[in-house]
């Protein structure tokens, strides 16, 4: 699996020729890396003298972005394999009448996966924007700068994940799901520039 | 090392309440993926019948993003480590004129230190956005997301390595050093955002 691989290896698969991992992975990756730096903040927090009055709320943000992280580390394998079932649903046989019908579905059924983990990766990473400004603006001063580069990866997150939304909408012939799909992502991506120019604008450096 | 940490583990280790690794290695590790991410699209373009007319300049690509992805994977490793000597530093022993004179030193060169390592890795990200750009416009179609996430993730690794080398400007007394560093820190964060507007908006989607 993609996230067994050291970093060397990743970036070194990354950079080949395949197909995938690609920036889908990619946004996966920086919206677990957003959760992990976001409760680095929390976790330097957590417990120190002077920061009683939010010690409950960091336990609970680094609680919630400890469970985004492990959900959107496996997102960086469940991007790759459904672009993969996306190449593999094209090679199904079309001899026969039957064969094309089977093919076409299990194309379009693909493709509305490969669509779907980065929605879920966007929503996550948007999510993960509301962490980050609290721990930029709540938690230990000292590690705001590490917040803030959450918020960053958070955004990059969410907008090579709706990248690779529309793309893949672009093959769904399903028209009722696509008009939902591209709205979300519309809204997403909105929502996600308003949040991290917010949250940034409270970093004071 | 970080970069022989799986994806899984060094996430962990992000995470967890040490102060490194943090900002300043997330910033290192999107800049290596940003040269990875600028690669595959020129890896999936070389070679390709109707993209003759590019293939010297995709080969070119490649082997500058290859060179950049193999120094900025080892600045993960190099900017926790240089954070590690800011810590170290201070531990130094004070007790006498001597020592408070050389510990003084120490934390010194420790801090230009934190501070040239970040800048090395916002000039690199700002250079793959050239790269970036090019494979965008010019490399095979069907991967321009992913030259286009490989922008999104040079742009992270810039503002997030610019917080690092001004949080260590503020602790360098040498004024004409810090002088030098936040000029070109601001004019890396202005020129980063000016090429990613620009790369990204020839993406087609």
């Amino acid at each position: 699996m993609l996230k067994n691989l050291s970093i060397v290896d990743y970036l070194a698969k990354t950079a080949s020729g395949d197909p995938v991992p690609g920036g889908g992975s990619s946004a996966a990756l920086n919206a677990a890396l957003a959760a992990a730096l976001t409760e680095m903040v929390a976790n330097l927090t957590i417990g120190r003298k002077g920061f009683e009055a939010v010690d409950a709320e960091m336990r609970a943000v680094a609680a919630k972005a400890a469970g985004l992280r492990s959900k959107l580390t496996d997102d960086v394998d469940r991007d790759s394999e459904a672009y993969a079932q996306v190449l593999r649903a094209f090679q199904m046989p079309k001899a026969t009448e039957a064969e094309k019908a089977g093919r076409a579905r299990a194309v379009q059924d693909a493709f509305k996966q490969a669509a779907f983990v980065p929605l879920g990766v966007a929503r996550a990473a948007v999510v993960l924007m509301d962490l980050g400004r609290s721990v930029i603006s709540k938690g230990n001063p000292n590690a705001a700068s590490d917040g803030a580069a959450g918020v960053l990866a958070a955004r990059m997150a969410v907008r090579a994940a709706v990248y690779n939304v529309r793309i893949n909408l672009g093959s769904i012939k399903d028209e009722a799901f696509t008009a939902d799909l591209r709205r979300e992502a519309d809204r997403l991506e909105a929502e996600a520039e308003a949040k991290a120019g917010e949250a940034l604008s409270l970093l004071k450096i």
